[in-house]
């Protein structure tokens, strides 16, 4: 038994790929291609969970070598460089490169909250010690 | 020559790795370890990128499929099955359920924008014939 089923018992067996709020006012074939689609989005979707939880793990190791060595939890010059090759890597892939920079701000934005949640607690268990 | 090197001649040689305002102002194995975790986050990165243009390209053919079919853009009923899906998996990869839930939100938004714009030019062409 799994964590993830001792909190959420029901969650994996209700997820019905097909619920939407147009079901019965569409044609069925319209909405074959629609399921079709999106059923690509969920795969895709998939990926970006664990691909951000990954992400998450490597943040993690920044905050902490960031707090064990008192740096700040930002870094204004990082930031600017990784904004300038999304917006690159966005054009290359025909993504909104202004979508791409906005996607970035979010993403630090929830980890610079991380760091800064990692060093009050090195300084609070530095201050226990 | 590609679109990107006309639009952008520079950025591609322009990146730096190790930008960061801490240059200088750490030791150097805290730095290199610093620029090693950096160096997977910005792999990491690029596949996002690329993955989130897939994910704008499956969507935009939902918007079409909907203009075609004066279907509204957004689906509050596949919305509530999306996030409570995300949510669980999020879990599962031990990354924060409620920032799962805020990113598909984000992604939701923009993705509603894009299918209003496509909903337009579809009503404006059609006036046009």
């Amino acid at each position: 038994m799994t964590e993830l089923n001792n909190a959420h018992p029901d969650d994996a067996e209700t997820y019905d790929p097909s619920a939407s709020s147009l079901a019965g006012q569409v044609d069925a074939s319209v909405m074959e291609e629609l399921l079709s689609i999106r059923s690509s989005i969920d795969n895709i979707d998939a990926t970006l969970v664990f691909l951000l939880a990954e992400r998450f793990k490597a943040t993690q190791k920044v905050g902490v070598l960031k707090a064990t060595h008192k740096l700040p939890a930002g870094d204004p010059g990082r930031e600017a460089a990784q904004i300038a090759r999304l917006r690159r890597l966005a054009e290359e892939a025909h993504l909104d490169p202004a979508f791409a920079e906005k996607f970035l701000n979010f993403i630090i934005s929830e980890v610079i909250r991380h760091h800064e949640a990692i060093a009050e607690d090195h300084q609070a268990s530095a201050a226990k010690a």
